[in-house]
């Protein structure tokens, strides 16, 4: 058993694995959303790269997920070391301030003063070692009393993130790079980014936010009094034979907001949101101009292919092939192409319009292709 | 039953059914040619088409249809009035000579005086009455003595078609347009294209052959007097119990060329090649650029979409979709996309590239990809 990392004793992680990520439809769906996919190429999904890099710092007892009544069985097959206990089924989805509100008042009622990190599911990251680093910060700055992200230092002036904006350092024991944030921004245009870029002072948001969870709640209350009412009610019936019916009760009434904008953005306004640069590899692998890019190398003119059995045939081609299929698939004289090969469905686009995939998801919803959505 | 048009009484239908059409794959292949697709949007295939455009002229009781063994189950679904004395089976392909050849000489010995017309089982035509006009023309021609063609009047500088030279007006009762013709020249380059199509003296070559059976018999014994002797000999046992055997010892014999080369080249070289101008639309469908032309009516801008349950979404999208598959398919920003959906293989590709397309089969017949060809 992995046992956690030295220092980190009240730490603990948790794991939201909601977002079906619809940008990178077909290949993720209601029913395979993003988090089980392999997009790292690591020959597992997303999700187990996440518990993996997570393990060496809370120890694996001590990793929660938040997700979908209908992954469950998907979650547990893919993590089978996740307890019992640490499994937070969401009977609809509720955004990510109930999901990680509520992982924090469990835990919180559970073991007063724990301090939680809050990881997507769906996220590549690689400098495992550089990324451990920058938690052991964000874990001091949470001790401290702050509200912790870490934030990644920009490679290029990417439009399609989020922004943090430093306004100086913090003075934190254990937490020497922590710098206080004054604003979140979002996603911005070109030029925008370029500036931001260039002026050193910007990071991108990657949705990491490492909190004690009694200091999270009470930010969260100051924005979201109804919400954090709620969330205490689950926890308090959550270890109880009560769940069930408080969770059917509370749940759906509970506002659908990110925490972003109900704690990480009110604390930095407030001052008490201290962010830590990180300098490792991250991608949050949004759509499959993303994905081409983090297979090709960032090489334009190099092909990349996923999938355990794909079967390519390419002549002067460049792009991402994603093959879901035993099917040939042949290539021919396509640029920074996007072939997405299924059994029910298949697309084809360009990295330059892999932004609109969205909108044929929304286009499908409306015209009856929810078999395949 | 259709009975042969009036002035038609000798007139023989001979439909060689043998190419796979390997630009067209993955829609075309080895047990699923050409001719057995809808390329017309007919809703039939296109040796159906065929069958229907010749039994005006010939009847149904005429039209004689020479194909591979592995395909006879398949030709006698789609033509179900094919009588079986007009199935000639090829244990292997010969080319067209012996395949036209061998037609014309059962023919001839069955009912001397014949007059065959042989025409593709895989091309598209449209304007009924124009092509009869042009038979009808060419029977005559064929009556006079005359090896017969239809050419087709270039609609564009084509440079994948090959072009015949008309060297000035014939003088023949019953075709007013025929034209002798003096040169057969390959595909030529697009300066050489256009200079052709100014000119107003080429006509493209549709590979159609109107003749008397003994006049296309003694054309051929001149540059190959051994396939004439191997296709006498098969004539001779083909009514009779001795077939199996004569077949299986002289058919894999057989020189394998073009009845262009074996008869209408010198045919013309010698004066004895007659042509009717045909101004009818006319297409070989040759790749998946002449179908994304077909489909579209010529428009550059439209998708043309092929498969009786395609289910294509598109956005921004031009060129051609074939579905073979009932899947969803979703094209996004794709300009010129050629995008063939089977079972088991893909192709994407542009109108650009289509012509590339038989160089992916030749990949794949030596790289382990024989069961999608």
């Amino acid at each position: 058993m992995t046992k956690p990392l030295a220092g980190f004793d009240r730490f603990y992680s948790v794991i939201p694995a909601g977002g079906i990520g619809s940008r990178l439809w077909p290949l993720s769906r209601a029913d395979a959303p993003k988090f089980l996919h392999d997009l790292s190429g690591s020959g597992q999904t997303l999700l187990h790269d996440t518990w993996d890099r997570l393990a060496p710092l809370s120890g694996e007892q001590r990793i929660m997920v938040v997700t979908g009544r209908a992954h469950r069985a998907a979650v547990e097959a893919q993590l089978p070391k996740l307890h019992d206990l640490n499994v937070v089924l969401e009977s609809e989805p509720r955004d990510s301030s109930a999901a990680i509100g509520l992982a924090a008042a469990i835990l919180e009622r559970r073991e007063p003063g724990v301090i939680i990190g809050s990881f997507a599911a769906d996220h590549v990251i690689k400098g495992e070692r550089i990324f451990q680093q920058a938690v052991r910060e964000a874990y001091a700055a949470a001790d401290a009393g702050y509200i912790a992200t870490i934030g990644i230092r920009p490679t290029e002036s990417a439009v399609g993130f989020g922004y943090i904006h430093m306004s100086g350092p913090l003075e934190i024991d254990g937490a020497p790079t922590a710098m206080a944030v004054d604003k979140f921004v979002e996603k911005p245009d070109l030029e925008t980014a370029q500036g931001y870029t260039a002026s050193g002072e910007y990071l991108w948001n990657a949705g990491m936010f490492i909190a004690r969870a009694d200091r999270l709640l009470e930010e969260l209350g100051k924005t979201q009094p109804e919400l954090l009412a709620g969330l205490l009610e689950l926890a308090e019936a959550w270890d109880s034979t009560r769940r069930g019916a408080v969770v059917d009760r509370i749940w759906p009434t509970l506002p659908k907001i990110a925490i972003d904008y109900s704690v990480a953005e009110p604390a930095a306004a407030a001052g008490t949101l201290a962010v830590i640069p990180g300098h490792f590899d991250w991608d949050d692998v949004g759509d499959f101009a993303s994905l081409a890019k983090l297979h090709s190398g960032g090489r334009k003119s190099d092909l990349a292919i996923l999938g355990q059995n794909a079967r390519v045939l390419a002549d002067s081609s460049s792009g991402v092939v994603v093959s879901q299929s035993n099917r040939i698939i042949s290539l021919i004289g396509v640029r920074d192409i996007v072939v997405v090969d299924t059994p029910d469905a298949l697309l084809v686009t360009t990295s330059e319009n892999a932004q609109k995939v969205k909108a044929v998801v929304d286009a499908l919803r409306i015209s009856g292709g929810q078999d395949v959505l």
